[in-house]
């Protein structure tokens, strides 16, 4: 019977040489964060159907992988309608299974709880380069800490990640919700338009200062628009100016003291700078948001922010929160293109076997490659073959050092 | 907006107590494969829905959960059965997508190839205690190596793995589908009818002797009945005999081969059984089969054999193959039953810091708890609360061994 051989569509099979790498990652965050007091947490890839459409998701819920019901309670000759022939679907990111795990297991959990969920989310959009429909996440959330020692604690600790990785030259980007809003309302917006003025001053990457004045324009007064571009002039950098101070003061924003705390621990590997600009999309954020910039990717690798009341939203107990999403795949990507290999850990070592070898001088050989094993060497056992350069020739290639042939006598 | 806050049916969310054990599990799985060789691989979650189709999952077919197809693709309104209606699903194994990988990619991988897979497979099964619609398999199989050396390797490599998370005592049963077809053979049996017989012998673990000699006499002679279960009586078990060698022998079978050099070099933390009545449910199977039958469990926690047509007949290239699966989830729970802790590295020390403490000491903190995690230490850092010694009593109960409160002065 044919089978299909590539994968679904949008979706990729991991080659051993790249599955080392991820795996080598995943090692690294989940030691580094667990350091940082951080527990590992899993939720299911299946999520209620229901909650993956409760509008927590935004566009994201247009990409749903639905998943038919079952038996008796599938009935495809009468119902017409997604919402009754479903029952379920994949999860399209990792927030909004920890706001259902932590609304079932609060009362089992610690206060504050810290969480790492590393987990493959699903999104059936458009396949293009780069871009898959199966993807892992990365997201580390302080759920119960309304204080800035969980934003401090959280840059540390991803920072702490990207340089152990090797990365150098990034920039944390931050900015705070307040002070965005703060800003909008001094230049004379109304509350009501702060969300459309906050899209159009998120495109800055794209379309520039001049692209966001003309489109701002469209909308709002002119001496309006002035005004709160001409607000982010002075405002923003490594170095907080005063005036940026009285505004942080004026809003309560623990901003001064996440960025003072983070620039007086932090490794030389990467800067903070406090960016008015920065918007981040979600609408659901509060407080700090932050990005992570890193110049060889030309984009954000991670980011997030402080979101006090969504879970309450969905659980009905205020819950204060804040987390990170790291961009697990962009960082893959990098080092793979960087080249990266995984520190081996003691030496690779084969054991070609002829055909002839008798049962006795077999169990030696085992014996002596379950020594080297017990050591930390990495021993492979293979047959040889007839045309025995070659096979040499590939082992060698793929990293092993010692090539050993063994023989009846 | 209300949200169900239970995991799907049949699903569950995984708590940091746990979620450590696991985690500790797959970095020691990881390892101790990798020293042998093996590479890890991974594939998509969800497959074609014919390839899932396509009669190589037995009983599990009926058991997967279908993705509905997306936009213009879907036609509710005119299709009224699955098959038109689905175009993918959840995977409920980790053997076929194997298969699906190395038809894709056996020209980029070495040969033999010694893969290790981990990953999250679903079934629609009726929900029980202790079984889950969606869990963690771990398969490891070697492609392209048609010798005994495969076998040993496999056995010792995952004995290996069960010794170093402290499992004794166990028992690894071998067989041989040639040595069970023989045996068949001689006592009577028409080619046709074994696999017949096979399914009602391998019920001896439920029924015993005397069900076994009852259901084959239902529909066989009592004459070949007889003769088939005398052929047992002195066969098997730790030690071979001389008329269990010449059936090997004779069939071709390298089961001795194996058992010596696995005896030869095992530790003494299990024993090799010779067991001619295992059977291994899958038809597939065309020579060596193995399980791991441990008195903790009163049962199997993992098993495998070889299977050299599989592969052949979904890619068209025959490609001799040979596999197990450990029973991951049991595993896990044989752990936790016992109480199993994860090894914990250097030490574990929290930080109270009172609500007073100034930004410029703040800093001096972070640093301290920097230097720490540095070293290995895992160092949480949070608000001091109210209720402070409850506060200290949670942390000294989740295993904080130092408590540090830090004061504005």
């Amino acid at each position: 019977m044919a089978m299909t051989k590539k994968p679904v569509t949008g979706m990729k099979d991991i080659l051993p040489e790249e599955m080392a790498v991820r795996n080598y990652c995943i090692g690294l965050i989940r030691d580094t964060y667990s350091r940082f007091g951080f527990s590992s947490i899993e939720t299911p890839a299946v999520e209620h159907i229901g909650n993956l459409l409760s509008k927590q998701g935004g566009e994201n819920e247009k990409l749903i992988f639905k998943i038919l019901k079952r038996g008796e309670k599938l009935d495809l000759s009468h119902e017409t309608t997604e919402e009754a022939v479903t029952d379920s679907g994949l999860r399209y990111d990792l927030t909004l299974p920890l706001t259902r795990y932590y609304a079932a297991h609060a009362s089992e959990l610690p206060s504050p709880f810290k969480a790492l969920q590393i987990g493959n989310v699903f999104r059936a959009d458009r396949p293009q380069r780069g871009r898959y429909r199966q993807f892992t996440q990365c997201d580390i959330d302080i759920l119960g800490d309304p204080s800035p020692l969980a934003e401090i604690d959280l840059i540390l600790a991803t920072t702490t990640v990207l340089t152990k990785l090797d990365f150098h030259g990034f920039t944390i980007r931050i900015n705070d919700r307040k002070l965005l809003k703060r800003t909008a309302e001094k230049a004379g917006f109304n509350e009501s338009d702060f969300e459309k003025v906050f899209i159009i001053l998120d495109k800055m990457d794209k379309i520039g200062w001049e692209g966001v004045r003309a489109e701002l324009s469209e909308s709002f007064p002119e001496e309006t628009v002035s005004a709160y571009l001409a607000s982010f002039k002075n405002s923003g950098g490594e170095e907080v100016s005063e005036d940026d101070i009285s505004l942080m003061n004026e809003t309560g924003s623990p901003l001064m003291t996440i960025i003072s705390a983070v620039n007086e621990v932090k490794s030389p590997d990467f800067r903070v700078v406090y960016d008015p600009t920065l918007v981040r999309g979600m609408g659901y954020y509060t407080g700090p948001i932050f990005e992570i910039a890193m110049d060889e990717f030309g984009g954000s690798v991670g980011g997030g922010g402080r979101y006090d009341e969504m879970i309450g939203k969905f659980t009905g107990q205020a819950t204060p929160a804040v987390g990170f999403s790291i961009g697990f795949e962009r960082i893959i990507m990098l080092l793979l293109e960087r080249g990266f290999s995984v520190p081996d850990a003691a030496g690779k070592i084969a054991f070609l076997i002829d055909k002839n070898v008798p049962d006795a001088k077999l169990a030696g050989i085992f014996r002596e490659a379950m020594e080297l094993r017990a050591e930390g060497k990495c021993v492979d056992i293979a047959r040889m073959k007839k045309n025995k350069k070659f096979q040499k020739e590939q082992l060698a290639s793929a990293g092993f050092e010692e090539i050993r042939e063994c023989y009846a006598d």
